[in-house]
């Protein structure tokens, strides 16, 4: 299953004879050791000698070596160097801080700095909501990480972390406009979690919680939610649901099934099932069974902690048990957020007629989305190689976009469906097929309709604007 | 004393008569309210009727007001709106965010966030050094607040001193491409703000505490120094005290003085004055004595805090006691970072010829420093429509520049005197006089020379690079 990505590229300058046959006995070594050209550029020429830079894309780190290695070996050749495209692009990190006001002459600074500013200080001092329309508050969001579930890497730290947050801040600007900053946290306790980001709340107009491990999370979150009149969003949390719940929702529209009869099981109640649960409660999903690694969650199971407890309370109508194959048994819906590699073709084939699939571990999905297409109406996954990938930046940018428009902070359940019926319909009932279940990330009308939707959801309720 | 500034400046637009004499009458109103026309722009033209915008500058809100009101008394002239310059340039604050990366397609997605982002985040993982290299810790800066002594306003809060650290970012760009970024808390609790300090402080490469009242000021610095491994910055007190040096260096040279041989009073024992009494004794400067509220601080006087303690025994080597007017009697240097018009200048003249003056106090400085200027060689103030502005934004944007390219944390002595040597040596032999012993806080000069000495002082610490 590894395809060569350009999450892999490199480029490696070498020194080669300046004769006929030289670049294309390059471009046959890269191809030999199983890269994928992007580039071939003649740097320097001399009487006798090139100097060739050749960017491919390679399916990992030891793959890229064995590609380096192959370039060595062709007659005349020597490498001078291999530059890694992924970590020259990180080099000084991918953000900037920029002043929106010139700071030319001193009657800029007068107005944009002392004495001037003091008058807008005073302004809000006296009137606390303009700081809303006065300062950055309006448009920024805190990207918060404590670094203890970062992608598939697991507790990796926040320095570690910090790549990962400064992309999704890239994400939120390019999408939506919205000026996002990582905020990567040296500490674990919820307690002081919650602390922290409560002190730093007044220079954000929203706070989005990001690859925090569960079942810290959510109290994270809940507590949070109470004491910030700003919204509170946990990505991997409500972002995961809100995308799942479009592609569902198109998915049925694809195999003409009513979204109240279906039976659907999740596998996975971490921070992503248990919002995804949530969510397709609200939205009139009754028969959810919910499995975790030992197996279905049920009333009379012991050692449930609180957020398995919950699931057991609110799920599971026929009561089953069992293994997570057996629950499949069926099903018409699976959604997997969980881990790779948990079920074969033969456990999609007992599933009902016109089955949906969403296997969505990273990664390394569920089921191998191949063999699952034999069996399966409907395929997704979070990949970028496979149709339908189920990815959280057709929500979070025009997410924040919507809520910071309307100076709303209540995420309810009404405005995270409003969300995702803006995903679902962003794709058009003529482009609607089994692999066209949601719109391309980059999509530049999926933002903006999730933004309208959110806005008016979010407004709706009542929020100051 | 009232000035008017650009950063009381507001537009009126007007309907006037379209008739030849209209604007001029406009112009004769402005003039006659005492209001500082800056321009006048005709934005709509009717056969009988013309609209206009009228941009002036005023002393205060009051004095915007009394323009106003003139305007609508002339002839034939009603008011449409008035806006106010300041506040529209404030309107959804000053800075944002912005991709250093293009996210055009999926090639550039893959490479700066998943999949490609993961092995950059597990390189930072296992040589957490790499974190300096790849990530935006490189080049930013946390403005750290609790608003609870902003400007001249006192304790306004950290919503409320939002637009004063947006202001301090923006600067940081603009002198020296730092990017630094607002971080205002809801606490004024030292062991929180450290707490908070400490667990953010991976995402950044410096702190800068801005604004943060004294004595808590001192505790908060010291903690957090000894904590972590970047620079702890207070501007308050380590800017205010380099600018000083720098100002007094060339001041000393106008007049011929030498800095082992001066008497110097320091008035105010505060962040600022604490810290230029500790870099004037690291520069040689040995007759100092301190006042405050009280008069001179003196090793017998009763109830001294722990910082006043420090000064009492550090300076005032002759054991003067009495006012702070008596104090100055023979006294070649007057610092003032205190409160306005503690001084007269019969004040003034008691000091030894040739006295320097720097009264710092904000809005409204320790003495009129016309009056001042009848007794002393050399005045200066933190105004900015007077000779000789000791200013701030002269060392802090290039002292972290230079400390971020250093990659070094301590800031020591022999750091923040190679900053104040840059900042004195902008000025050129040939440009010093008594009305410019300090660069303009414009001279784009100052801020990489401040960065190329602190560079080579903080390398020379043994600092990794």
């Amino acid at each position: 299953m590894s395809r060569t990505s350009p999450g892999y590229a490199i480029t490696v300058r070498v020194d080669a004879p300046a004769d006929a046959g030289a670049t294309s006995g390059l471009v046959a070594a890269v191809s030999r050791a199983g890269g994928a050209l992007t580039a071939l550029d003649v740097v320097e020429s001399h009487a006798d000698r090139i100097v060739v830079d050749i960017t491919c894309d390679a399916t990992d780190a030891d793959h890229a070596e064995t590609i380096t290695a192959t370039l060595g070996e062709v007659e005349g050749v020597s490498v001078r160097k291999v530059s890694d495209r992924t970590f020259l692009l990180h080099l000084g990190g991918k953000l900037e801080v920029n002043s929106k006001v010139p700071l030319r002459h001193r009657d800029d600074l007068s107005r944009a700095y002392t004495p001037g500013v003091a008058r807008v200080c005073r302004a809000i001092a006296e009137n606390p909501e303009d700081v809303r329309r006065l300062t950055i508050k309006r448009n920024t969001v805190a990207v918060v990480t404590d670094g203890s579930a970062v992608l598939g890497l697991g507790d990796i730290g926040p320095a570690a972390a910090l790549p990962v947050m400064e992309g999704k801040a890239a994400l939120f600007k390019q999408f939506a406009g919205v000026d996002a900053w990582p905020v990567c946290l040296d500490t674990k306790d919820p307690d002081k979690i919650v602390d922290i980001v409560r002190a730093i709340a007044p220079g954000y107009g929203g706070i989005n919680l990001e690859d925090i491990a569960a079942p810290r999370c959510f109290e994270i979150e809940r507590r949070l939610r109470e004491e910030l009149d700003i919204p509170v969003f946990h990505d991997d949390q409500h972002g995961t649901a809100i995308v799942v719940l479009a592609a569902l929702t198109n998915a049925l529209r694809v195999v003409g099934k009513d979204k109240g009869a279906i039976r659907t099981v999740v596998s996975g109640v971490g921070a992503a099932g248990h919002a995804i649960i949530r969510l397709l409660l609200a939205q009139g999903v009754h028969d959810i069974v919910a499995c975790d690694r030992r197996g279905i969650v049920h009333r009379d199971r012991d050692g449930l902690d609180p957020a398995r407890k919950w699931i057991a309370e609110h799920t599971n109508p026929r009561d089953a048990t069992g293994t997570l194959a057996e629950a499949l048994a069926d099903a018409d819906v699976f959604i997997g957020v969980s881990a790779p590699n948990l079920l074969t073709g033969d456990d999609i084939a007992t599933m009902a007629d016109d089955a949906i699939v969403f296997a969505l571990a990273n990664p390394d999905p569920e089921v191998d989305p191949f063999a699952a297409r034999e069996h399966a109406a409907v395929v997704a996954t979070g990949r970028s190689d496979f149709p339908n990938q189920i990815n959280n930046v057709l929500a979070f940018p025009g997410f924040f976009r919507g809520m910071l428009d309307a100076g709303a902070h209540e995420i309810t359940d009404a405005v995270m469906l409003a969300a995702a019926g803006a995903v679902a319909d962003a794709v058009e009932p003529e482009q609607l097929n089994a692999a066209y279940i949601v719109p391309s990330v980059f999509d530049p009308q999926v933002a903006p309709a999730v933004a309208a939707a959110v806005r008016a959801a979010g407004s709706s309720e009542g929020e100051p604007r």
